[in-house]
């Protein structure tokens, strides 16, 4: 493996190889690589078609139908996963989006080797009510260090749908302890509760938009509208579901189209949130993703989520963005809805993924009124805190946000290249950041692109109905976007 | 710190002097300790009232109000938790039950320092689509070694929540997969679950019991109902919850009565049944604790267990064990539910807690048609499993269920001694290996009785309305108990 990792200076010396060139030629050669990392390999290299014979061997132990590959993490460097085949993989879809920094950074390694830690590893505290001694310490350099503006305190829990969960139960307390003017509950709310009744277990729902992902537990999955195969056969809540803008890509040359789109799509809000009030099931908090992920990447404007916050508080709802695929710096600032401008903040802020443990920020104001009433054993994982730290001062030595942008402009440039070139093939190119998208003309056209890029070493993610979606590491440079864009222009080119 | 730790000689040397005494005098002398383990301290030692001064300088960061103190991690070994101000406890609460073999076990420890493991720790991958090479031996080696009888599958979670919320859209997709003969799913189920309504989200329940706790997520909140704090203002289901045996204790003292209360309970469990698919919510799954832990450490009978078990069978209900807190090897058994003799295994067991990793095991005919269908970004963490490995392998070596029946017998004799003797204090010990609890007369004496315990040493927790429970860990001795039994009955003999 050593020898395929370039020192600073031979990576220096090929940086000026690099060329840009007209869509349907090399991108840049494909030596031509590095600017910072030295620990990373050179491009993607492959031995066998993916799955190899390797990763076939099917262990029969769990659900393994949505395998890929199996793989070698050991070897796996920086932006190259390998797999157990010994393929070596340029990889955009980094776990589902929740790979930060690359595979065996440096800086997360030697997390793992400082004795200063091992005992955050060995003895996982139940966090809620016997903290260790550093854990304010380790908030405050990892989670609170990059709070969004207006969030004063944080939840961390440990994964995305308890974050969700965990929120939603947060708005719901804040809610009805404002219906009860900030009383006690009454005897009959307490005797209630305990069989599932209202008024101790209220007719509340939470406003969700149809294409969003929220996650998969039954709470999340009542407002996670994106796929048949998340939802089928599952019980789920009467909650309000309003369209999510369709709007037509590139934004900025369908502004009016797409103004009309949002407008339909806001008033419809306000509908069902009168609507759901008469039902009796009133709207105790509104959740929406700033890019729906899962869904296919659908943008909205920041106008429109300025407006949507705007209608929460009009009707006394709580307004909660879940960044847990959008958060950790890949659109190039660290959350996706600071893009938007909003004056007045988002009352909860939810995380996981890259930020590599789950949990939620939120309002003074949405602070449970009483202990217990948010809570479960371990609350988060002290140990996933400690590689967050790493992972921030990483961001900040190497001004990783910057880069992101860098790099987006430039994927979102080849891709727009790409449409031009194969119209029939590709179209909707979108991005912000490095949180890129672009259509196929159907699911078994983009399914067989992901399948032959990936033979060539470029290992991508779907979402939606016919969308890639692009999910690199934050240290994916400039020389990986051309790698990128080199392979998927060859697939394109051979396409049938 | 490495004074207090004793030498394995003098250990073996200081077991002689080791004596049981009738309760109200000390059941062994402060200094008699020592069986096994060489990294563990003597004794308690108490330098401050608990919280001392340095765990009371709040951070206000998160949710602390349940906070009992800041703990020492790096310090603590064995039983025994030290917190901020140096205090060195006894601890049979164990981070909510949650530690297997101790604070800084010497196995652990080597788990960090093998180079071999770095790479599991520092890449968590996305195991369902992705998983490490070694991820099937892994998974042999760790939870499917300790497979209860009748398991085939198991699919690891985050939690216990994500488990049980797993788990029980796993029950439902079978259920639902059974009623429809196998065939692909309507259009019309197909269409009404994207907007969460009937048939595509179907109707169907899950049968719990008063006095349950199964998590705090939403669909496992709609199953507990151990207490109000959990469950006021959270939107829940219109689930059946039938009554939770209360039996009298000692259990083989009341053995008439005792099964005429169950037989009560199983009847209304039919009744519900029956009920609840009259009125359109048919029952998919019964999920039950075998010990209800949360609610108060209530027991029944392995018949009641059994018979419960062929009322799912009966009416195609699945059955739900759910050992989050029950299992691993607190009980002298690895599953509590091996107690029963069960000759038609559970359909689901679910874990977390000191497997370290949440998870369930089930039977072949629930693994879900098809995939993404229980799906989540993570799945679970490898880097616990290799934990996990280790405590396997230290429970084995060490024959710990042998000593857990050993400890747990003792601190039940010790238990029943005290009620003799404290009949106004204390009453209703019982127990299952070291899975033991004992109420107090009132909330506020019990209260008192673990303030007054815990500042001499003792750290226990409590569980439904005036309850003590012991939760220790699996490394907890005889000497051990000797040295629990003096605490308390010292602040017994001092309580007014």
């Amino acid at each position: 493996m050593a020898s395929s990792l370039l020192t600073r200076q031979l990576a220096i010396s090929l940086q000026q190889n690099l060329r840009l060139a007209a869509p349907g030629s090399r991108y840049v050669s494909k030596t031509a690589t590095k600017t910072v990392s030295e620990f990373e390999y050179d491009a993607p290299s492959m031995k066998t078609a993916v799955p190899g014979p390797n990763s076939c061997l099917s262990p029969g132990l769990q659900n393994v139908g949505a395998i890929h590959f199996f793989c070698n993490y050991e070897e796996s460097r920086g932006n190259y996963l390998v797999d157990v085949d010994g393929n070596r993989m340029l990889d955009v879809y980094t776990q589902i989006s929740s790979i930060p920094i690359g595979y065996n950074h440096p800086a997360l390694m030697k997390v793992m080797t400082n004795p200063n830690n091992v005992s955050a590893f060995v003895n996982r505290p139940a966090l809620g009510i016997l903290p260790p001694e550093n854990f304010p310490d380790k908030l405050i350099e990892s989670v609170l260090s990059i709070a969004p503006s207006g969030m004063t305190r944080v939840q961390t829990m440990a994964c995305g749908s308890c974050s969700n969960e965990n929120a939603f139960k947060t708005m719901f307390i804040w809610y009805r302890n404002k219906e009860r003017g900030y009383a006690n509950p009454s005897e009959q709310e307490v005797g209630t509760c305990m069989i599932n009744q209202s008024p101790g277990c209220p007719d509340l729902s939470i406003l969700s938009f149809m294409g969003a992902f929220h996650g998969r537990t039954l709470g999340c999955l009542a407002t996670t509208h994106s796929k048949v195969i998340h939802k089928l056969d599952i019980p789920s809540f009467d909650w309000p579901i309003a369209p999510f803008p369709k709007l037509q890509y590139p934004l900025e040359e369908f502004v009016r189209e797409n103004a009309q789109e949002e407008a339909r799509c806001l008033e419809e809000v306000e509908d069902l949130i009168v609507k759901w009030r008469q039902k009796g099931k009133p709207v105790a908090g509104i959740v929406i993703e700033p890019i729906q992920a899962e869904g296919g990447d659908n943008h909205a404007s920041p106008d429109f989520f300025i407006k949507l916050r705007n209608i929460a508080r009009k009707h006394g709802c709580a307004f909660h963005v879940d960044e847990v695929q959008t958060g950790g710096g890949t659109t190039g600032k660290f959350w996706a809805h600071e893009h938007w401008g909003l004056d007045d903040p988002a009352d909860v802020v939810s995380f996981s993924k890259k930020l590599l443990t789950g949990g939620y920020y939120h309002r003074d104001e949405l602070q449970p009124d009483k202990p217990y009433r948010i809570f479960n054993t371990w609350m988060g994982d002290p140990s996933k805190n400690l590689f967050l730290s790493e992972v921030l001062n990483v961001i900040r030595r190497e001004n990783l946000l910057e880069e992101v942008t860098r790099s987006g402009k430039t994927l979102l440039q080849g891709l727009y290249a790409l449409q031009t070139q194969y119209p029939h093939i590709l179209s909707r190119a979108r991005g912000q950041g490095t949180f890129c998208a672009i259509d196929a003309c159907n699911d078994a056209t983009r399914d067989s692109i992901m399948i032959k890029a990936r033979n060539k070493g470029l290992f991508m993610g779907s979402c939606g109905e016919k969308t890639i979606r692009f999910r690199p590491t934050l240290v994916f440079k400039e020389y990986h976007v051309h790698q990128l864009l080199n392979i998927l222009n060859d697939v394109l080119a051979e396409h049938k």
